[in-house]
């Protein structure tokens, strides 16, 4: 099949023109700092399981604007010591689910949370997180959710979210704060990008085929949703493509990645129509932390590696965080 | 091309099984009570057109929440005494486009607003109207935003702005409050339905191919879009169907249709399958005012029929309001 | 979503490889001035409406071999002195449809003519024109109706009704011969730019996203048809591709744009894979003009500008034109 | 795969509700009678090939209104005294294409002549025949071809072709009278029931998988074209379904099948969604010959038996005509 | 979405027709006996991962002609006395994949084993089991190897691997005899409902949305592929319709029920077109067990109820099972 | 359209990096012996058809491993002499059909043999020929059945088939042995390529828009199936594609080129996404005849030439070997 992006060598070598704004970091500061002024409290409930082999609490913690976002939280019932903590973002559309879905990091040893998604959780996997906030007129979907505006736009919200999930699980006593791994496959890996750009307490980051990196390049290279979703928004807004490209660059993975310092164990898929290679790169080449590796599957589109994924990030887990 | 629905007989003999609930009226009254308590300020700015046969003006209005709505009001520049009115409802991801776009209905003597849809305006043409209330997980696009609960759902808001729009222009004194109409297509036509329903003031309504009617069939019967979304929603969230459909229920234009007493001019394609024919018939036959035709587009599929039904409304309301 | 074609910069700069033939404006003022000699009748009858601010004529005028051509013709009912007029050709596989379809010329205070196609106006529209000339074998569509000699083929009948449309109308004391303007999208773009190639009673021309452009690059670039009936003509008539493009050289476009110099403002949609954008440069660059405008839509299909560009239509031609 | 038509044993009981004009016979007789006026002369040129075991003569005959149509005959060089003769009708969108395509008939000892198409040829196989007659405004496609008056439908040209075949071939002294067979798949069946319908010459019949059979059926039943081009036509002409029904009704298999007393072999495919079985069954029970049978592959769609037919074809036509 | 099947009340009501042959038990006696007289050997490798709540092996044993049959099982390693146990067959197209991708069984305590499927394994997840047998020409995919003998036919030594399984598990001395389950979905669900009709050690059988029911309506039913397959090679194979459907009878999930007593746990989707819900209720109608649940998901299509259905099961068992 | 792949002049110039194995001709030759030490009887039986100007023969002779392999043998029932011979291989999926299905080589005085495919013959002709060899797990479809092992593979024993086919008839006395032309169109002409490049008796041969050529580029070229089957495994044996790569140098119709001495007349499609052009260019390019010719379609995807192309080989064969 055609590749749909560029292929080596000018893949590896390209690099992203998204351009960093001069208040980047000032923005997400100030942003983080507010959800945490405004703060809430954090329940955990023991959930009613078969499982036998770990434990499962149904959490809720202030996110975004003190609002109650949802999560599994899984831990080895055989366990002595602090965890490290592996918390999962989860793909577009998708909601955290049941906790007996994923249980691999659980039974390797770790501290598991996955963190539910605001206003999604119904396109392939159940969620139970409202977003409390409106929107403009949009397409459907949340690409261009409060596009218009930084301050509005809805992965504000929830790159938040992200970091107030870590916030909230560093505090207890059975998690080891100097080991927070942050995963996720397509947008979960975005969000992954986000947090570890901004909170330096998250040591290791593993973003699949990861979304939200060089939206110029991938809105006009993509050739499926949801990027599709602004293209379509830019169809109609025919007049509204420089605010909707500044708000974005705001909320781009290349700009994350200049920031982070953690170790990253990146994937990319070669024929990925959703998330093209090439903003992979551009992310991935811009990621300032030092050990970093790039996994590729040649012949994959944007399912990228799965399972063969998932062992690898394991093995490369368990090497740097001895769980 | 098959037929996707019933034919003749039995399309004609159908009716639908939609129950209406006991506090129905009740629930809209206070709905529109409610809005019209918080109240707020109209807007009628004259727009920069070229236009020259006819005046056009910018108009906001309160609607339901007090927040401000969008609409395009355009009037023969050459009257005399109070015109007579017709609102139009825009399709599903639409919004009020540009005012040049229609002029069919002031070229012939009447008044014509067209009102903007909050938070859609961007699928086929573009709205300026934000949402500004959130939702909880949801299939993107707004038929599952808020379905949980009948205060929240969406169509509750928009419905209301529908009601509140008729408000702000049955005050001005160049309309004449004795001969308004409201019409729209598809989702147009079930926002029509419903304001015809719960506003005695609405003398004519000319719902075309109107969507948002009895959707327990409409959601199993229809091949595509939107009716999909609530299928999409149920398959994901397998444990709320009778949430859904008990909320479905008062909003559903069978149950305003055996409300309204106005004259009514349908019109229903018979490949439709997005808004399947039976749906439209089991509105219409349950519609309680005793002027009321059904024009048949047999071969015709969503797009219903167009210019010739413009036409037929055209000649059809003119021999009523006499603009 | 990727571009089906080329991107700046070399989409501004590429230059069309289409020739032109010898004896190109010789063909055509035979072909226009065998029209004139056979000649035939005008006849302009009021149409029954309900439109009260505008007057209508169902016009049939004689086209090529004089068969009768109908088209819809709008006047401002308040006007004063003689009107600028505005000629509009319609799409593929549309005809004139209803008079009360498109009226923002008219309400802008020009005389406004939409010809009827013949032979099409039953895929999108209707109209009501034959095309009393029979054909080859060809595949359905016009695109080879007649293409094995310049002389039978489709569009040399096309464009020159589109001359004696002009010829028509400006023959009518209530339009200012000094003010003619040509418009359409897609294949009406093209009807323009040969009208306006050829006439230099054309003052100005709008084409939108055109079609029938740089027919050797367009066969070869879209994706979609109708230039794809060119392809599968030659993929079964595999012996005939050179007869075929040598009598689409006297209906391209670009050799069109070489002879005129009206004013001109076209468009282009960079993701346009019906009438690539190259083909749309080929004749903008070709264009013999100097004041001439390309408007760019980054981010649509071949639905172009749509409301947008006539927006802006309305404001360029009432600057030029001032009605 | 789900039937897209009825199945055993309503298909079996099925009858067409097709009506017969009172004067069908007579605009037949009428129309051939007007062909065999106007006449014309016939020309058997011989190919040039690399066959050694046949002889191919390139063959023009006058058709409706004398326009020349071209056709391939093929004989058995070996042979001796009469041959029967066998001329086959091409599908929708075909044409004769090369000589070398079929030699089985001619092979098993047939004369064997292959009508071309008049303005198709070009879809699927070449053709060299026009269609000089011009059109109103129609679908792309020849189902909607002059529909508006019978006298002008494409398919009066061509089945009165079919006829004046047969009369050319006839008359050639290496035929026997006596044994004269059409057949044909899709199209070509409804061709050959035509013939067969208006021509006793014809003693023997093979239409496979035939189209133009039960028209108001096939317009509502089948998921593909060219039916479908009818169904396109009257979604935007709405007001012309009366009369394109009146006019098809002269050219339906079903009433061709009503008056014909050749010796009959059908086939028919079950998941047949271009041509309906029920269609199909609907001509073959109203069929007068009594020599008549029924083929049927209940899993194909329009291939139809394809080889398995042709053998079914060679076996029976050979025990009728004995070559 | 239009249900592609019966709804109820005829879907509950739905018996299926197919029959019973008179040697089936010995058919499937003889088959089995033969397996189990060619014997081979059981492997158990301790498998290298990251797992640390539960022991993984690496199993292979000897299939239908003593082929070497892969499979992972996990254990919890904190367990005490003998486990139940789970064996889940696989989907059509995948494989075992690797050992991390399912714990919830092993999670809530039962020994859980995933046995690969012999020659597939590649398309949705690997497998590592060669087919070693060969076939007639065949459509791709598996419905019709050997389709033509039931001697031959492919499902014969899956379902045989599947026999073999139970019988290389229950030998051990960490499984309990008396606790056999079987589950799996879709091809895996007709893998179970053959190794419950035949293997009364198994106590309870879990089939989701189970393929291989109800060949004869299936195949005339479903939309979509595998059933297809068969579609396919009958539409080719005009003639071989009764054998292929003989072959069948024998390998059909219907019988099968007819012969299991376990407890059942079935799910059904039905917007299901690849398993049409008639064909699930054919079989589930059919079981002769007395302790049989249906659930059911009205707005799934072949996904069914997914992870919703695990937390079904997971309790059903574990009340039944007590791990 | 688009083309898919390299044009002019990058296409002419293009040579494939499909590298030669040392081992190459040696693999083949002992497989070869192989297959001629376990030898095999041939049988020719007189088919029963209607056929009067031909003889026809039902072949079955061993293949690899001795297998029996069918073909229908056709030759002109008047002849004198030995005949010249054309083998044609049949594409993907399909069988050898039945024997009146292509006559024209018979009827130009050729013997005529037309070989079963193994295990295929089901997609779109029928076959007769098993495949008695099983398969690691696979795709669907024979492009990875056996893929890991040379030895394996599937191919391996269809292009020995290929030769012993031409053992077969060389072998029988009405053949002339010095005038031996093989054929086949997509995998018929890999085939033929594949025999001509190890099989000096071949003199002559013509292969069509042929299929596995340039695997390497193929696959990543290649929009449609086959091709796929390999994408499709490797997506999913992410740890394969070295050892799938390794094993397909040897099956590669560049290689087989390389060693071909005979005649050849090829054809390419430009726009074919199934065989991509610069995949038969990189074959043709390094075919090592001097005699070689290349015929293009330009506007043709995987139908190539057709008739066309028939027609141009029988001209071109005739002019070699006079029959």
């Amino acid at each position: 099949m055609p590749f749909p992006d560029l292929v080596h060598p000018a893949l590896g070598a390209y690099e992203s023109a998204v351009t960093m704004p001069a208040d980047f970091a000032a923005f997400w500061q100030a942003t983080i700092a507010e959800a945490r002024t405004i703060g809430g409290t954090v329940s955990m409930v023991p959930a009613d399981t078969t499982l036998k082999l770990v434990e499962v609490f149904d959490v809720t913690f202030p996110g975004f604007g003190g609002h109650p976002v949802k999560g599994w939280l899984v831990l080895p019932k055989a366990r002595e010591g602090r965890l490290p903590l592996v918390v999962q973002y989860v793909g577009y559309g998708g909601g955290r689910g049941f906790p007996h879905e994923l249980l691999h990091w659980a039974a390797s040893g770790f501290a598991y949370f996955r963190m539910d998604t605001r206003g999604q959780g119904s396109g392939w996997s159940t969620g139970a997180t409202p977003d409390p906030v409106g929107s403009n007129g949009q397409i459907p979907g949340v690409m261009t959710k409060g596009v218009l505006d930084k301050q509005d736009y809805y992965y504000r919200r929830l790159f938040t979210d992200g970091v107030r999930a870590v916030d909230a699980l560093v505090a207890q006593d059975f998690i080891d704060p100097e080991r927070i791994a942050v995963c996720g496959g397509s947008q979960g890996g975005g969000i992954a990008l986000a947090v570890a750009g901004v909170d330096d307490r998250v040591k290791a980051v593993m973003p699949d085929v990861p979304f939200l990196c060089d939206f110029p390049r991938g809105v006009r290279t993509a050739g499926r949703d949801p990027y599709g979703e602004i293209v379509r928004y830019l169809a109609q807004h025919r007049d509204k493509a420089d605010v909707v490209f500044e708000t974005l660059r705001y909320f781009d993975g290349v700009n994350f990645a200049r920031q982070s310092r953690a170790a990253a164990l990146f994937s990319v898929a070669l024929m990925d129509d959703v998330c093209p290679p090439s903003t992979v790169y551009g992310a991935f080449r811009a990621f300032a932390g030092s050990d970093k590796t790039m996994v590729e599957y040649e012949f994959n589109n944007h399912e990228g590696g799965q399972t063969f994924q998932d062992r690898r990030q394991m093995v490369w887990l368990a090497e740097r965080f001895r769980p």
